[in-house]
């Protein structure tokens, strides 16, 4: 077998076999196929695409790469969620608590953030004392009491994905359907979870702009774990604007404990309680909303995440106390340039904008500032006088503060007509 | 700038400015864009295309990633002429002293040979004695002396061909006709000639199958060196079998004499001939067929071919004692299996099977045996009876023999009905 041969015919539109697949990732994670043929075969990928079975195969070899977690050692069926990434995205450190208050357990692998969406692991590390790199046995342990842990991938969750996302990161080859399935899903199979609800985030902080491309992928990663005989469910969520208020590490998790007390902004606690109620189904538990809802307001979500934070060695306090959290002190508002109603914010030039202030990465090796960030005091359909202040940012000593400010005046389209509320939940796919 | 934006430019169909276009080649010969987003790069230019002004810009700024040979010190207009590869084609050995003969020089930088194609280099170097690396003053004076000259080609003649070439051999990446187009005619314009007349080879044995693909490379190169402000003609040549009776380098030297004395195979001569016309036209000088043969039969042309050698340091000897030349002394006759007509030979596999008995490449490093190859007996639309010989290999003592037979009596479609005769010249495109 020849990569040449397995990238001709790729580049010809014929299907690859299973062997071919097979060999493509082994030999390139081994070494023995150089990038450059790598990049020639995922270019043709992009074109010519990969038909189910094909992505079946190749999410198979790629999660074959590495270890597979066996999470035998948790009882019951054990449910993971997987976003595709946003923009003030803190809905895991929600939805996590609330079905551990119902008895179903989660054992989540997280990674940190890139470009213009966060990490749920940099969102953790803003707090102070909090552990993410635990191990195996602790892990399990920490999700047989609490009811839930998070914790940072380790570099032997599937290593073909970390190699071949690099690859695809510096030559074009991103989004292809077929590619960003496997790389999600072979994580997801790796991870070891019985059943997993996506949230497919769609819009333009998203990296699918159109719902119908949101729609294939979901159907497609939904696919490949059927066959694998996993469960697994895809909530498409509106991101044409920021989830919440809040974009920035411990001003997400400020706004994600806020949600735990029932006092959220609606879009976030709706998104919250809706994927908590699809995790929860796959686990055979039914719920109404307003049960889950009661979770909130009673304080049960909050005293899990508690719990959680403490036995991964974080500082509890910060739940009542949030000057615990590192925030930013120095503010800057950002006005409105005219009077009229929101119509659209571009939520990855707020999510850009928040890297510019320090919160996020734009290269791997970039270290976050945990305090600073943005909020959002103008949503999609609010109306704002001239001069009245559209975000409020907090800043930093390395901010780019002139270079944020313009980009978030550039997010913002002010019209004289009020747009249609768009619901937060576009719709569910099982 | 950057490589990322420019390949994601063309991937999705975009055209690439003047700029952006210099900047690849350029930053990728200096080694600051690495190979994998190069193959990137022209796997997006195999599925998009590069308009006739980007393949301009592209064989531009190829041809001046080296240097670019001055032709001054040889007095008048200086042709060239180019085939795009064939199997049995010697067209040079004996297109060149026909040229010579009517006054116009040649000065001729010549490739050496890789898969199931010769290259004049390897067949020159058969030759006791003869030199074929010249420095530039020795090689214009053999031009200006014989009248035209054959060296190898230096390693800074255009080196972004060389460098991009390899990494498309690797990345299924070579059958691009704007990417074709720029290799051959960078080179062409790198060397210096005035006028070039491109030999289209069309069929099984060239890398061009269908005649519709060759006339829109023939008409791509014409164009882009009528941009540069240089002459160009192609004549589309059939290379459904193998031109002339020999495959193999000193077999094909002799061929090539025998031609040169007005005794060659018809569709050899008669394709020498029209090249050699269609170069002096391009030169300004009007002759007919019938004057060029008489060039041929007169031993004009011999005379200067013997000039030639001797200019540098060849055996002119060769040319009355053939077995001065290292021909394989031990003879393998291929019978045919039924009675029939040839109704076609593939002259691909008739190649493969010379580079098996060791008369070419399959590798760069390949060293060649010089004296091995194939005789073919029986050509398109000849009568053979079972057990008459098809072919006569030549073998040496690296020949794979059983190989070769293999492929030759697969090569051969032996039918009952005679088929049309094809002329070896199908078109002149100008």
């Amino acid at each position: 077998m020849r990569m040449y041969d397995i990238i001709k015919k790729k580049r010809d539109g014929n299907e690859l076999t299973t062997e071919e697949i097979n060999f493509v990732v082994e030999k390139y994670v081994s070494g023995e196929i150089p990038d450059y043929q790598m990049a020639a075969f995922l270019m043709a990928v992009y074109f010519r695409g990969l038909n189910e079975r094909e992505t079946y195969d190749l999410t198979i070899a790629m999660a074959r790469s590495g270890e597979f977690v066996d999470l035998s050692a948790i009882s019951g069926i054990k449910v993971d969620k997987h976003s595709t990434g946003g923009v003030g995205d803190k809905v895991t450190l929600v939805v996590l608590p609330i079905v551990a208050c119902f008895g179903v357990k989660v054992a989540k692998m997280s990674g940190r953030g890139l470009g213009h969406t966060g990490g749920t692991i940099d969102k953790l590390e803003s707090i102070p004392g909090m552990r993410v790199e635990l191990d195996k046995s602790e892990f399990f342990k920490v999700v047989n009491e609490v009811g839930f842990s998070i914790i940072s991938q380790t570099g032997n969750l599937v290593p073909a994905d970390k190699k071949i996302y690099a690859l695809r990161d510096a030559t074009a080859t991103v989004d292809n359907i077929s590619l960003i399935a496997s790389s999600i899903v072979s994580k997801k199979l790796a991870s070891g979870a019985d059943a997993i609800v996506f949230d497919v985030k769609v819009g333009s902080g998203a990296f699918l702009k159109d719902i119908d491309s949101a729609r294939k992928l979901a159907r497609l990663m939904i696919d490949i774990l059927a066959r694998y005989g996993k469960r697994a469910k895809a909530v498409l969520s509106d991101m044409d604007q920021p989830l919440g208020r809040m974009v920035g590490n411990s001003l997400e998790v400020i706004e994600a404990i806020e949600c735990l007390k029932g006092l959220g902004q609606k879009d976030l606690e709706k998104l919250s309680i809706r994927i908590a109620k699809e995790m929860l189904e796959l686990a055979d538990v039914k719920v109404t909303e307003a049960q889950i809802l009661e979770a909130l307001i009673s304080g049960e979500a909050l005293k899990v995440f508690r719990k959680f934070l403490k036995a991964q060695g974080g500082d509890e306090g910060i739940v009542e106390d949030y000057s615990k959290l590192p925030v930013a002190k120095e503010t800057v508002f950002v006005p409105s340039e005219k009077s009229g109603y929101v119509y659209k914010i571009n939520a990855e030039a707020v999510g850009l904008a928040s890297v510019l202030l320090g919160a996020g990465r734009s290269k791997k090796e970039d270290v976050i500032d945990h305090g600073v960030g943005i909020e959002v005091l103008k949503k999609v359909s609010d109306f704002v006088q001239k001069g009245e202040p559209l975000v409020k940012l907090y800043v930093g000593k390395r901010s780019k503060v002139d270079d944020a400010i313009k980009l978030i005046k550039e997010a913002y389209e002010i019209r004289q007509e009020q747009p249609e509320p768009k619901d937060v939940v576009l719709e569910v796919i099982e």
